[in-house]
């Protein structure tokens, strides 16, 4: 968990916590530490993993929290907690593109697809200055768009998603596999007893790692074509390409998914594809947004 | 070219004309005739195939069209050829999304992808009732949303577009191709010396022919990983689909492609695919509103 001071979009001080396992009440514990380290505020804003109602703030939905598997109402459990007049509570994905937006790679734009590309692929989506939440507050999620009808299956259960080729997990889960059928790759001793990080990736490439080359080829072609369809349907001439592996990657692995993209457009296309600007500080920057 | 007269979004009075392949100057003579014959209006509405900018009403690209191959002043060219005092000029998609919306299937609704599955597949979008034109007024190309990567090759140009597969003219060359390698299928007699149109397809299909039910089962599945992809990044609740194989092949069709795009989205979705409702009249509806 990271929390900040955001003054005038800019992060003035951080505190940091490892997010606790004890379900919503030990999260909102530990949060409430954090915000009183800092000095405490009146306004705080929450970027939450999950699907999160508006304006309520319940989250309705995080599945990679433990014991958060029924709806939370985060907005009034912070409230509660610290005593904040305002309180305001997003989707992490949704405050990190309002923050890109705001103080970020898009600033000043009026229409973002912003494609975080973490353990899963996640995206959020401006339109015409204001974060686009849809039907069910599930706007933007370009992980789950389609890449290979039919192929691999992807985290949420369905057939060849984006995420599926191009979420770190998903990448973690296919070099494991090809590791055990004695494919030569360094991947899985580099990440040792731990997960797969985006930084293991982007080492075994650099050492020239085959199949660490062919898995990031894969996640290039995966989420530009998740991008692509996107900016037909949208007609977009921005996408911002942030998260783990992107930021361990660096700015030629976005413009490789650039170029990917580029191909896959009609001619005279002004679409640009650039690095999301505000690295982990997004969530925090955004999340402020929510109460200013 | 269909030109009615629209009151209170329902049409009166319609004419019809061949369009002419003379270049702009005789298509805008038809049209002027047209609306002569049905009595004139000081507001004349037009839906046209292309490329159009906003708000000048200039067709800048209009690849169907013989001899429109510089940029069109359609709206100054219809101003002065009727003296109508308002003249409005959209993309032909666009206008017949505009009246799904104001007076067809999606009535009411804030969001809405209208597909239009014809020799080509077009679509428009409805977000918070507006329509949404985007960066170079191309916004909702599903037909040009991914569906087999490096697939097969568009009329665009580019590989592997929904269109590709669920596009009548595609659809055509690919029953040719199969009719020429030896395959069994009537789809070549039926059509004859002219097009196969929506309704060969329809009767192939009803009389068993293989060849059209495999055609039709792939436009269903590259139209609803097209459509799939689109719910996922926009979160929509409501996709109208209509065009020419639309209305031939019935609600049925359009209930297949709802169950073949439910298949591809997350549990619980709310998604409703429906069968447009205004048939070759949107677009003179659509038209319209652009002058209301």
């Amino acid at each position: 968990m990271l929390a900040a001071v955001v003054e005038e979009g800019r992060v003035v001080a951080r505190a940091k916590a490892p997010t606790p396992t004890g379900g919503p009440a030990a999260v909102v514990a530990v949060l409430a530490e954090l915000a009183d380290g800092l000095g405490g505020s009146d306004r705080i804003g929450v970027g939450s993993p999950g699907q999160v109602a508006q304006p309520s703030g319940v989250v309705v939905g995080a599945p990679n929290l433990v014991g958060w598997d029924e709806p939370v109402p985060l907005l009034q459990l912070v409230q509660d907690a610290t005593g904040a007049a305002t309180v305001g509570v997003d989707n992490d994905v949704n405050v990190a593109t309002m923050a890109e937006h705001a103080a970020g790679a898009a600033a000043g734009r009026g229409d973002v697809l912003c494609v975080f590309m973490g353990t899963g692929v996640g995206g959020g989506l401006i339109l015409d200055g204001q974060l686009r939440r849809g039907a069910n507050g599930l706007t933007g999620e370009i992980g789950h768009a389609m890449f290979r009808p039919d192929g691999r299956r992807c985290a949420c259960g369905l057939r060849g998603h984006v995420e599926a080729y191009a979420g770190r997990a998903a990448m973690e889960a296919e070099a494991r596999r090809r590791h055990d059928d004695g494919e030569a790759t360094d991947l899985v001793a580099r990440a040792g007893d731990g997960r797969m990080k985006s930084n293991v990736f982007a080492k075994a490439l650099g050492a020239g790692d085959a199949v660490a080359a062919s898995l990031l080829d894969e996640a290039v072609e995966a989420v530009s074509v998740g991008i692509a369809s996107a900016v037909m349907v949208l007609d977009l001439d921005l996408v911002v390409v942030g998260g783990g592996i992107a930021e361990k990657l660096g700015p030629v692995f976005v413009a490789r998914i650039g170029d990917a993209v580029g191909s896959r457009l009609f001619p005279g296309s002004r679409l640009r594809v650039v690095p999301a600007a505000l690295g982990d500080d997004a969530g925090v920057i955004g999340a402020a947004q929510l109460v200013l």
